[in-house]
């Protein structure tokens, strides 16, 4: 039994017209000897009408509620397209997270999956060809239904793809594939035939929002080849796979860039042991998730701590900051909501130097003041003034010739 | 353990305003001192919504399907209102059909209900205070949801409440209770008190919307007494019990009528053995339900036969009547959809003459026509024309003396 799993997200399902695209893709599977299982998200926009619905009846929604309402978006979009595909002949049936089950851990709102019955969507791939599973959604070991978080409908793909020993798991998405950078903002932009998994992963941490990040740790931990491409048209798409040595042949894939960054600068910090603990144990408490983070050198004892948050956690983290500054015996405490983080990515970096020097080198040549560094084996951060943030992406996508 | 069910209907989930009005019942039970079965409907119309939505995917959407998507409309009416509980902090979860389970037959759209895991809910029950289960669905053995047909939330209620042991299931409507008939139709109508299964059951067959048929059934065969009452008052509604002697000292407890009838007589069907099944086979193999039937007295070997089915199928059922002519050899074909039946209805009569030739005796004098008569052990339905409908249930309600 071949078996290929096709997942279509909100836009997709957005109307009969858009089904009936879906519609055909599925058909076009079917014709080529697959068995399909069919992922489907909510309409685009229900999920977060859903959402305002909750918070009109409570000021807190009980989270298990919550996930039980909002799996009703996914529950419609595949008990709507199973009617459609039945009417066209197709032996088809919706199938929603607890029906297989897809088992989670009970994180109600971003719900990990544990394990899913691959036997049993296997077993009832004999009886049709086509399954309309529930994107986004799973169940905990007693019963209660839990959603994978946002863009979780990516994940139940990859996982399903995963347990079914599928082939390859397609996304279908709004645009072409995964390109070197954002197409709005860099016209010499490309799309990319191929890309290595520890490539997406750093590409959508930066805001390439394509895939969900989950689902390509997902893909990578079961090496499922994903191959992300578009509703609206048959063109080949980027395959999101293993790396390989030709890969490592390109010295830069990407350039990606967040500007959901904002700054928080401690200055003259009393430069002892422990103080790291002190300011970054209280922010994880409060769930706000740090990305960079650089300390100066030492001067007279004290030095200074710059890290940047998700700008919607700039005020919370300053009032924190400013609860803390007893202990913390830091002398000020600057702020911007005004920067964002460009991003060159590529695995080919491992085995080359020089790649850092020349980004550096490119941003400097326009003028663009770079106020933190961060690099990791594949990837180079820096974070700029948010204005030069188109400059910054053009100027690094020329320098390493992504357009060619 | 004291556990009360209450059950309430679409009107009564339209709107926040309206859901803490549900909530107040509830905490008045709390008060009392019982454990609570929240049932709940999907807000008024959403049901119609859904299919009508499903019609627009499908020409003859799948049943199991349209179960699934029908019943998003219970679940999100039942997470909601768990969030309010929460948001007030009562201790309550919404559960589903299939979470309990409530196993059912495979008829989706028209389920009945095999069992229901009464245990697992009692152990729920020890952690919470109030379950808000979704009305009108279940799931069969193998993992498929399905409805239990229109009004199907007051055959859960009352199923819980006699899987629970419940000392009572109060049915909460936006009518004070059940009447002796309708108040729309005859000013004096008044609210009963009391009145038991079967002539509740009559009543309900009838047209008399407070009470589904099934959960009547339901609630005769395990003697679960239901309180139907008004969401909107705290007024005592109608209790609907075992039958008990006291009652039988009442002659006539209620008028009802029914508009939904359309007449078909075939004239001259050649009197052989037989000729019923040949007629009323094939409707019944069609769906249609066939409720009044008469057959005159045979001359020259050929009789007349009318019966009544709901209007909606009568065209369905001509177009059989004239494709079987050749076999049923009938001279002619008579309809009329403008009929409607009136009963007179009461467990007194059992023990009691003379009820029908009074109500013949009252139309008769304001010159109703009776187009036909049936009659059971505690009921006597005329079929009269439709135009004289009102006429007819206020002058039986009068000769009964039921305004009293």
């Amino acid at each position: 039994m071949r078996i290929l799993v096709q997942k279509f997200g909100g836009t997709s399902v957005a109307d009969i017209d858009r089904l009936n695209m879906v519609r055909e893709k599925v058909m076009a599977a079917l014709d080529r000897g697959y068995k399909v299982v069919v992922v489907l998200s909510a309409r685009a926009g229900k999920t977060n009408k859903l959402l305002a619905q909750a918070a009109r009846w409570a000021d807190e929604p009980d989270p298990a509620e919550v996930d039980s309402l909002l799996s009703t978006g996914e529950q419609a979009s595949v008990t709507l397209f199973s009617m459609l595909l039945k009417g066209h002949g197709i032996k088809a049936r919706s199938v929603l997270g607890w029906q297989i089950p897809i088992t989670t851990d009970d994180a109600f709102g971003s719900a990990r999956i544990h394990s899913i019955d691959g036997d049993h969507l296997r077993r009832m791939l004999e009886t049709y060809d086509v399954l309309v599973v529930a994107g986004f959604q799973g169940v905990t070991e007693d019963g209660r239904i839990t959603t994978l978080g946002r863009g979780g409908s990516d994940t139940s793909a990859v996982a399903l793809a995963a347990a079914l020993g599928s082939c390859e798991c397609e996304i279908y998405t709004d645009v072409d594939g995964v390109y070197t950078t954002d197409p709005n903002l860099c016209s010499t932009a490309r799309k990319l035939d191929r890309i290595c998994y520890d490539e997406m992963l750093e590409m959508a941490s930066m805001g390439a929002k394509v895939l969900q990040i989950r689902s390509v740790e997902f893909a990578k931990k079961y090496n499922v080849p994903v191959h992300v491409r578009s509703t609206f048209n048959n063109n080949p798409g980027t395959m999101v796979v293993q790396e390989d040595p030709a890969m490592e042949a390109v010295l830069v894939s990407g350039i990606a860039y967040d500007k959901d960054q904002a700054l928080i600068s401690l200055t003259g910090v009393p430069d002892r042991p422990g103080i790291s603990a002190t300011l970054f144990t209280p922010l994880a408490k409060e769930g706000i998730v740090v990305d960079m983070i650089i300390q100066t050198a030492s001067r007279n004892g004290r030095a200074d701590m710059a890290f940047t948050v998700p700008r919607k956690s700039l005020e919370k983290t300053v009032k924190l900051m400013e609860s803390l500054h007893d202990i913390i015996d830091n002398q000020g405490i600057e702020t911007s909501a005004k920067v964002s983080k460009v991003s060159v990515i590529g695995v080919g970096m491992r085995n080359h130097t020089g790649v850092a020097s020349k980004a550096f080198d490119a941003l400097s040549k326009e003028n663009i003041n770079i106020l933190m560094i961060s690099t990791s084996e594949i990837k180079i951060s820096c974070l700029i003034e948010e204005k030069y943030t188109e400059l910054a992406v053009s100027t690094l996508h020329d320098v390493f010739e992504l357009g060619k």
